[in-house]
């Protein structure tokens, strides 16, 4: 796929709805910065506001998922429209949900476009202004690196930087590469698991994160814990009793997704760890995450054996 | 019906074919003229080029019908996208040819924007060098009038400039205005034939130029012959020795058509004179074309009685 490939086929995503079309279409080419990625139609979590009317005592953070019509992944801003008489995305899309790549858009810009009582002049100031807003913060980006299909996904960068973070939205294309920023050196790598090269107890884990043939595995919309247990009864049991066992007690998690262009992506969301005495109680493996940054390692030189 | 709405729903239309939709909307956005009209997917009808060893002797007009992407009707000007590998426009589409409006387009400019081992910058430079003709056309328009959703089908204009010409792709949203082109003052009108308030041999006519329930009419592809016959043999004869025997042996036509939303127009084609030898020949009614252009009429005093 190239750069035109991807850019029609991201915009031909926007045609259910014709003024999110309009819109989304009317940013891109006005944009006209083919070295800035746009992803249409991501799916986000993102924080929701409190009710004011709480004691500081009582708020915390809360999160919900939600669909944004065009999305700037080096810039995090994200494009609303808002169709008039649209249906309710957030109730319509659930299905697809599931299986989707989720990027935290919580310290992210969301710019809407108003559409309901707007004239075509105001809907095309309302885009000039959201490709103003999306220059003004491109050019104060101190590291931006032009984007580019063929490395996007590369490891490199991220062992150079020495860490991944999971609200840099990091994600790789195969598990081999998720193994590799930790200091394996495999040419090909299928399994769920692996170890961590320096960590005794840790593993990385490649899960699906919702409800499969063999798992029913879910994680909280604040992607603070994971709940794991095996579906079938016959093995329940005996998954449980060896993660309790196992030394490995911490995860290192990718969760495997669809992109909005339906490929396969392992997508960075952090360090967990494993709760025993949670996971006793409710009988299902309780993971609660621990950290969003982990450090990443050079290639570890290869064993002459 | 606004120019939003109008707007969206036809690039909303183009949505099949992915190359097609970038294309379409990156001329309407950089363009961003709301005061000239488009349609997308306009059916039309073109000459051919013809074979250059042909003797000038033997060499005659030929027509065909096409699909173009995007039309300026105030402009005469068409773009055509190129999409690799697409499918055959002129077979796919020939059942909805049948009840679509066409334009005349053989004296228009045709676009081409090719897909096929282009580059997205080689595009846009593209969709760049299309708006500069649009905008270079339309600057030597002496006769520009700004689109307006309102008025574009109103009757005033053609009764001011006294004539309507078919290469002037004219058309009506009612039967009553047609008629009121030609000195009729109906408040309303909703028959398949009317009479020219001028001269007694001429009626108007309003048909579907396709085969239908009753009605067994075609249309050559050059626009110059019209067939007509009634499907139920009972009623066949009757209509023929009527036709033969009617005074009115020349009609001013407008065929009865969708627009590219689906909305029903009147599309003048021209005036028509019955030619009995040849209707008695093939044992249906034939039309020929006489003429491109007829006059208008202002409307008549309105009687007393």
């Amino acid at each position: 796929m190239n750069k035109l490939d991807y850019v029609v086929r991201q915009l031909a995503r926007t045609k259910s709805k014709k003024y999110e079309q309009y819109v989304v279409t009317g940013i891109i080419h006005k944009l006209r910065h083919h070295d800035i990625k746009f992803v249409t139609q991501q799916y986000v979590l993102r924080s929701v506001a409190l009710p004011d009317l709480l004691p500081d005592s009582e708020k915390k953070a809360s999160y919900k998922r939600a669909l944004t019509d065009l999305y700037f992944p080096a810039l995090g801003i994200h494009i609303e429209v808002d169709e008039p008489f649209h249906e309710d995305k957030e109730n319509v899309e659930k299905d697809k949900l599931r299986e989707s790549d989720i990027v935290n858009a919580t310290k992210h810009d969301i710019l809407r476009v108003e559409i309901k009582d707007k004239t075509l002049k105001q809907i095309d100031e309302r885009i000039d202004a959201c490709v103003l807003k999306i220059c003004e913060k491109f050019s104060k980006l101190s590291d931006f690196k032009p984007w580019n299909l063929e490395d996007e996904y590369s490891i490199k960068q991220h062992i150079d930087r020495g860490h991944i973070n999971a609200n840099d939205n990091v994600a790789f294309k195969l598990v081999v590469d998720a193994c590799n920023c930790f200091g394996h050196n495999y040419k090909g790598y299928q399994q769920s698991t692996a170890d961590h090269p320096h960590f005794s107890n840790i593993s990385l884990w490649f899960p699906k994160l919702f409800e499969n043939e063999d798992w029913s595995n879910t994680i909280t919309d604040d992607e603070k814990i994971i709940k794991e247990y095996a579906k079938d009864d016959t093995k329940r049991q005996a998954h449980f009793d060896s993660c309790i066992a196992d030394k490995r007690n911490k995860r290192i998690v990718f969760a495997k997704a669809k992109d909005n262009l339906g490929m396969l992506l392992y997508r960075f969301k952090g360090l967990y760890e494993l709760n025993i005495e949670r996971s006793r109680e409710k009988n299902m493996i309780i993971w609660e995450r621990i950290a969003t940054e982990v450090d990443t390692f050079p290639e570890a030189t290869p064993k002459l054996d």
